[in-house]
């Protein structure tokens, strides 16, 4: 529980065998549910050994396969899909002749592929093997690092303690804080297996539909650190693009561009270029707040965001502004901020989204709003720019957002093969409504 | 984790939905291995809804039990008996037609008893029902009370939050803390359901081989405190009784008799009166050594039970002190407590045991040392006296052990059936090496 | 802040400077008040180095030295009556050409004797010196104690990091569990002093009035461990001999003699052996409830005592009790216990005070109820019995308390002068409202 | 101890009395020495009631003001300045005759004021009245504010818990956190008196010397949070001129310009905007790393600064990067992050530090290293570039700094006076040696 920091503890970490493979597992706390037992890798002792899961997405599919698993007499102690996940490879029958690693990854991990479309990126380790594994949709990120010697880094390391190895990770931004390069991704529907072998790629599932894959798309607007490289491009430079392109479609008669700190700021200085606007700051962090835990009373709270950001008000008094922002969930953010600009002494503000307002509910591992909540879907949607305040506001198209992400992907990268050519498709089912799997799977 | 004040926080008791049932656990942590996991009750969910379990005891084929779940597809997930009981209980085919709780109770559990034959004393939850299950041996203790409302109890409740209701146990001590009422015991293999209908026994498992029970003597001797009721008499008075029995057993020419406090004293009390012998204390015991968990240094680890016990050095310097203990297992707490009395002035200290040397391990939930750790079964027990310092050791014997237990043994009590005659018998394996059960069952 | 055992982490250990002295306090915490900044030693600055005290007692003027300090301009971050102590030795102006650490002792110290009657005891250290100081009046208790090699003690040490040395404490009893043997009181007035060269007694400082000392009797009745030794005799003695005057004070037509455990214990064996009457256990104790600090609901809280003792009904149930306690304060702790004898099955329950009724409030140091509160100046005290639902109850008088104090002290030990003859003398100002020193010092 | 967050518990809160007025202290820890006893405010109980100071700064003269307070007597529990303080302040004799709270503000704060030049930034509260003090050299910052009733503001407070008030911050960014408003600065050597009448300006004492202040320059380059506003203009702004500067006296010859995130962003963009090249970001920051306090093995250990920021290589792959640094003290920052920027693929990289070298000490509360710590006095400054491993090093000029801060000042806003005429002028000290005042004061 808690961040990576405390849970692994100088303490913790003794107590760790100190072999050369784990998996481990770090969760954003994104529901309010006993935490404690939904901690991963989930773990479970069976006829042939231990077997340990790592999962990151959502199962589509899963209150089907909780009743599957149980009506075969299996009792589920917690609520989790890592749970469920190891519970069903369990339960494949086991082909006693063939009792070695391999046999794992075959029949069993296959014949969980084949009762679960998506979205998962799974850890499993068993003996002395792991297997990186990604759904045939690929929904979900999943890469392969290369563990470099510190001597042959930037830093002048001694040599002493070095090591080579490989390492998967969801965001390769992890890998150069531990000293390891990119290697490629995990391919949709690939099973990988790692082992003192080094990296051996096993099979690749299809997608049954033997369409294009899925990869979620917001993973480029939202979640992902803007270092990290999917599809052989970085994050950073297509939030930058999709600034431009909002900067084609939605052009403001302003003084300056500028930022809701941090994660719009590729956005901005996207928008900045294509319109020739000037970058400014408008925003400082209050640096302390983020971990605020209490309120003492009623006109703190009334204070909000006047908590979060200073306003650097010398920079922009007596001007227009345009205000990027990644995205707009409920709203309730950006109102008092544009309060707070106004009041500083910004003659209009005008927002600018760098993506496309969200419409429907994620079911493969996002944790959206429900409909209802979704700012796009209420009434006052219709006058956004009336109801929080701003002189206008414009958001991103689809296409424009979709243009964006797919015009950098690159198929090709040193003579790896990144992204197979037919292969280049996104999941916008939060946008359009289209999901990629029929929900009665 | 932690003591039951600190597992429930004012915080963790709001978050329990305050229904009308609910079971728990403590557990004396004997072991090192990682504990959170074998917290109780264990918690599954399966096609029927959820089955919580708590269990007192140690499954004696608890090996080949884990195997045959395993072998059906079932991962666990821990090490303890608990969870394999919990996944036992899922297993078991469902009835349809007969999908009521009641259901539960009869195959479900009954079928458990006839895979596992002892130790377990059990609680399990099951939607609005609660079954209490004692192992057809009767190895583990259970009773049960009923909750009276304060306001008919000795202190001057107002009636406000006053409650009815039935509460089970392994010590009846437990229930005059929550102002409940000793009933009766659950019998040996009987299966008892509490509901919002009250307490009502379900059925009764006869023991395999149709042979008296097997409940724990050490229970008596060691484990229970001293309130509590085991069939139909006073823990406190078999201890009593034992120090009478040891005065016959073994006088002592010598002028006072004392205790190790705090358990051995009703055992020295009977000494005493037996013998005619004054009663004087001995030892004083530090109030805050029980909780130390540094040892600075060499010195202060040397000092050992010096620390723990102050000497009553005015009480019996110049005199030939009785010193009774209630068991000896090891060894190593006596020899330092006799050389401080021998410091602080006694002349002679005889040792009294008042229960017979432990000789055997148990395999039903006694974490008893290895039989090589056993003093019983050391070289150095031939001249026990010699090598604790002691002038004489003596022993209660099996036979005066077993008569001083089962002399006070009630059948009946206020026109409840308390032991059936037919079924007295006490599990004395660590002292005789006669287990109750085959151990390959 | 908080148990010995907390306080003193390994962590804050390895902290200390490993030299070869050092002085510590506990406290126990009697009032609500912000505790950190009460924690002692206290320690300031000076222009001769640092100074450190610790102070057991309570300065009965310490109101007009507060102001005495705050008119020579020193500010008081505290209330506590150790830094004023340490002030006070601060003001006093230094003789330059006689600045050595025996300066302090004896102006400056001997100026602070001067200034303040009682009540203390000190340590004060200063360099490399520590001096044990006791007021004129004895009030507090103080005694030294000799460390012995483990190798010469009870327990075979293998003589790595064995030590010698000398220790002071207010209880000879904390010396057995470091090693130490009880060497003798510091006499009232005596500023002893400890350095590397030993003990040396510095001077004896008379009480004004040259009467004889005051050591406060409810040590004797309640504070101290009963192991402890005072004016050469063990608490344990006293507390039986006060035990022994109520038998005779007052007899009881009654079938069994018991005790409030476990302070009352001595007594109550006391009691049996001066009636004739057998000794018998009425209640266990419940060993985790000392540590509760929930109390879920009303129903609990009425409970009360119930949650604290278990009743060992077999030992009393059909017979009269005669239960021994230490003394009532407020008598809200009794009335329960009587209530679960007898709905135990007592027929008949008298209590037995072993000490007289308290009616005068402590300005020495003993956090001793108002007199509003304390139950001997309350109208229901006239009918004690029947307010606490007891049979009769009884005191000790003032007068058989005394005697059975002063009938066992030795002046002479192991040709060591322990006290001298016309040095006996005790404060009963919370029985008899006669205070040693008027208030108005 | 702790962040505000933590030390202002909700139950530490609820302790508070909630009275009309309060003081407290914040303390970035600089040293390792026991924490606990420097937390102020320290509070004394003197002759005429408690005093509460909390300080900021550091008293130049502090080791004889110790002396001269222990030669009348006291004693110092601590090594604080804040102690210090305190206590000169509890020393000064009382007038009887005067004794209200406006005879602490002149006789007594003066004359503290006389005894001692700089730094200090005080808060004293007395009774119903708090005073704030700047020292004459007005070395530390300290300003006013005005608490607005929620309802005037951005926000739609409620009414209910409003509030109007004063307050006063070292640093103005705090107010608008708790919804105040900038009022004015509290103006070198001014004592200000803060009341339920409000805030009355009571005297303003002359530098002895009588010349220009000497406010720290510093605050502008590092410490202040950069929507601060000091003398009349906002941190954020001279920042950027900083940086503007910094481009007319070091052009260089590249593709883009960069910062260290976040504190060199605004000279950076400064920079950029002088020069004309263009913006970009060259690192990404790990928002999790700062909190780290494990170092499990050397392997990490040497990864450094890898850990810390990710490079976003595709801004910058096979550009000159110019890189705004805000201050080089050490110079072991900057090193590794060039090695990074080059790895990634940056062709040259150019260092500009936005203010000149630290060459000298500071004993006016800044903890800068040691003199021979200072990378400026160390041989490697020579080949600074060739050290660190950039292809060049520049440096903002003392005289450029200078005039980036002073170009800006405000005398006058809204009617009120910001600073006097003559009073402009900067503590340069740690860049030039020359010390505002002579250190034998």
């Amino acid at each position: 529980m808690g961040l990576v920091n405390s849970a692994f503890s100088p303490e913790a970490l003794q107590k760790l065998r100190h072999d050369n493979l784990g998996i481990c597992h770090t969760r954003y706390s994104t529901t309010g549910i006993s935490e404690l037992q939904n901690c991963q890798p989930f773990v479970v002792d069976t006829l042939h050994g231990k077997i340990a899961v790592a999962h990151n997405g959502e199962l589509i599919n899963a209150q089907a396969l909780r009743k599957r698993v149980m009506r075969h007499g299996v009792g589920l102690s917690t609520g989790s899909d890592s749970e469920l996940i190891t519970q069903l490879l369990a339960l494949t029958p086991p082909m006693e002749e063939q009792d070695t690693p391999d046999w794992v990854a075959r029949p069993v991990i296959k014949n969980l592929m084949s009762e679960t479309p998506t979205s998962y990126s799974l850890l499993v380790m068993f003996r002395d093997v792991i297997y990186a594994v990604r759904d045939p949709y690929g929904n979900r990120p999943l890469c392969i690092g290369r563990i470099v010697p510190v001597s042959k880094l930037y830093s002048s390391g001694s040599g002493e303690q070095d090591t080579e190895g490989w390492v998967v990770s969801s965001e390769s931004c992890s890998f150069q804080s531990i000293g390891a390069k990119y290697y490629r991704e995990v391919l949709p529907g690939e099973i990988v297996q790692l082992s003192k072998h080094g990296v051996k790629s096993l099979s690749v599932v299809a997608r049954p539909e033997g369409d294009a894959p899925a990869f979620c798309i917001f993973e480029y607007v939202y979640f992902a650190r803007p270092d990290t490289i999917f599809e052989g491009q970085m994050v950073y430079t297509v939030r930058q693009r999709c600034g431009r392109q909002l900067a084609i479609e939605s052009p403001t008669d302003a003084d300056v561009v500028s930022t809701v700190p941090e994660s719009a700021t590729p956005a901005a200085l996207g928008y900045a270029q294509q319109s020739g606007l000037p970058y400014i700051e408008v925003l400082c962090k209050n640096r302390y707040v983020g971990r605020t835990f209490i309120q003492p009373n009623t006109r703190l709270r009334q204070l909000g965001v006047a908590k979060k950001f200073g306003a650097l008000s010398d920079n922009f008094a007596g001007k227009r502004v345009v205000l990027i922002d990644d995205s707009i969930v409920r709203g309730n953010t950006i109102s008092p901020i544009i309060k707070l600009l106004k009041e500083a002494g910004a003659t209009e503000v005008h927002i600018r989204v760098a993506s496309p307002p969200i419409r429907f509910p994620c079911y493969m591992g996002i944790n959206i709003p429900t409909k209802e909540e979704l700012i796009a879907n209420r009434p006052e949607f219709k006058d956004i720019a009336g109801y929080i305040g701003a002189d206008s506001v414009k958001y991103l198209t689809i296409e424009g957002l979709v243009s964006a992400v797919q015009e950098g992907i690159a198929t090709k990268q040193e003579n790896k093969v990144i992204v197979s050519q037919k292969r280049v498709g996104h999941c916008t089912a939060c946008l359009t409504g289209k999901y990629p799997v029929e929900l009665e799977w």
